[in-house]
């Protein structure tokens, strides 16, 4: 039986740990001891339970799937397999990825979603440490596959997934045809592979419908009480007008660096299977997305705390770094980071932190492209 | 009978017209022949009435005033008085002040209403004119001293009166203590001497709770349907956050330029007799504020396509020149322009506009204060 370690157990990696035991691994979940209380209630039930139905919604993917290893020890998570997907906000990808370093092994593979630049930092970071030299291999995946929630110990409410799932490769020697057969068989969906982390890393697909989205509408979600529904009332003509913005700012980054990233109409129509004609349109009207209420109820939610540092802050570092930069995403960042007192362009995920700090826009648009590591 | 002229017939010029018409003036009331549904109510009604209720909350100052002329003839109504008053949105400012131009007199006095800069860029419109030389003396109000609505054809709603009125006199020369007692002869509030236009235009009070307010809560203002109160319901934490971020911003561009501006808070307590102990605070509980449910329908209102390009940009451009950014201010003025398609950096009351373009820190600190013109 094959082997996978799963990172975190949260909304997505409790579904990850599912999915891939109903898709025939043996996995092993870890978590914290810090953040325990899914791990225990896994050890409990020896499993994890998809239900049918959650709030009066049909949900998919129910039953139940035997988990092999729950445990908040990390070496014996990294000693269980040589296949390992890390699901876990932004904000905990370093920390995590520290306590792994000491007990990880040549050949290893880490998925991470969504990724966020994480190969470009979990490199610089085996490079700073004594395990200089460590050959392992990095995916940066765009997102998670699944619409997701836990609904109660153990037990997930699974809402939809994506059509397929971009991600990159690093080193970009690694991102072969038979790595890609590898992924697809270990992952529960399609994959397409991006040219680079960089690549990964401007496609994340809540750029557009996250940070923008939540920053002007912060009154209507900390008043409210979750009395609406984010996708449909946070979006309006205006916030629509905004959004298209701040995405060609995106595309414009991705084009001085020689990528020709999707549209974030593009990205929802082809992840969802949707044929909207505006991303309006799609956000007032996708079932995946208007199923559950969970709008953030503040800006403390990861909506801006993970996307504003980890997906912003990198778009307009590199924005600035090639001579396009990205005014209204600066905008949005200094924003987020007046409700959360914080200075974002220096806490989130800098070029420094990528490894990337002083390269020309040459070399950024060769490493986007895979072309040099 | 001392005579005034009101320019300007919406919410603000109509019940300044008819309260200089109950404090014993003469009015004429003019506006555009564009704009003159109100003039020619006033002309078949022969004045204005003040409604002692409006949605089912008392008013003030109800009653019955006669206007002596209503007139949309601009040679008319610069002729009838020495003292005028222009209350218009910021954007009408030049278009109405180039129709007076030809027709002004030697030692005539220009109030405006708010005045957003409007001396510097009324005398520059001056001295650019063949009518270079002509001796004008204006004023810029922080604001009107009522919160107003019209309610129906020569019919109004006054809400409230702020305590006094904070102005500046232009050129500073002419801003003596008799000016002030001619100022409070025509005004139905005390009034404050502020030093210089600058000043006038950093104390605006709307700075703080419009354009910053109405921007981060674009999709509750377009979606729905004014079912909520705009200063509890856009107010929430992260709102007063920012506001105070926004609001310290502002002070120290005055403090660069050797002004001592009230806080946001100080201001709205004293204007307001109120007592709050934060902004928060005022704007959930002001009954001036809470009484009419007037709020933005969306960003084309006044609260962004007046505040921004007539409050922010300048600051943001002050800010620049006095080496002290204010970046969030600069923040809120590149989303409001994506909302609304527009760069308001270039189309706002820029320094070039004032006659500031290129001076010193230095020498914007003298203009500042008042020491020379």
């Amino acid at each position: 039986m094959k082997r996978v370690t799963v990172i975190g157990a949260g909304n997505g990696g409790m579904t990850a740990a599912y999915h891939l035991s109903k898709n025939g691994y043996a996995v092993c979940l870890y978590d914290s001891p810090e953040f325990d209380a899914q791990i225990r209630a896994v050890q409990q039930r020896g499993g994890i339970e998809a239900v049918a139905e959650a709030h009066g919604d049909p949900m998919i993917l129910a039953g139940f799937e035997p988990v092999a290893r729950a445990t908040t020890d990390i070496a014996e998570a990294v000693a269980w397999a040589d296949w390992m997907v890390m699901v876990c906000p932004s904000y905990a990808q370093e920390i995590l990825f520290s306590r792994m370093l000491p007990h990880l092994r040549d050949g290893q593979l880490l998925v991470t979603m969504p990724g966020n630049y994480a190969s470009l930092v979990f490199s610089r970071m085996v490079e700073q440490s004594p395990r200089r030299g460590l050959e392992l291999t990095f995916a940066d995946a765009i997102s998670i596959p699944w619409g997701t929630r836990l609904v109660g110990p153990a037990q997930l409410g699974i809402m939809g997934m994506k059509k397929f799932l971009p991600l990159s490769v690093y080193p970009a020697a690694r991102s072969t045809p038979a790595l890609q057969r590898q992924l697809e068989e270990l992952l529960p969906v399609p994959v397409e592979l991006l040219p680079s982390p960089l690549a990964a890393g401007l496609e994340n697909i809540n750029f557009g419908g996250h940070p923008l989205m939540t920053a002007v509408n912060i009154g209507l979600l900390e008043n409210f009480n979750g009395a609406f529904n984010y996708y449909v009332d946070c979006c309006s003509p205006a916030t629509a007008r905004a959004a298209e913005k701040i995405d060609a700012e995106r595309l414009a980054v991705g084009e001085a660096l020689g990528l020709s990233l999707r549209t974030e109409l593009e990205a929802m129509n082809a992840l969802y299977g949707a044929h909207c004609e505006s991303v309006y349109e799609f956000n007032r009207s996708s079932g995946t997305h208007t199923k559950m209420k969970s709008a953030p109820k503040s800006p403390r939610d990861r909506y801006i705390a993970e996307d504003v540092p980890y997906l912003f802050v990198p778009c307009a570092a590199l924005g600035r770094a090639v001579g396009r930069p990205a005014l209204l995403v600066e905008a949005v960042i200094r924003l987020a980071g007046a409700y959360n007192g914080e200075d974002y362009f220096a806490t989130g995920r800098t070029l420094e932190k990528m490894g990337l700090a002083g390269l020309s826009a040459e070399q950024l648009g060769r490493r986007a492209r895979g072309e040099q590591d």
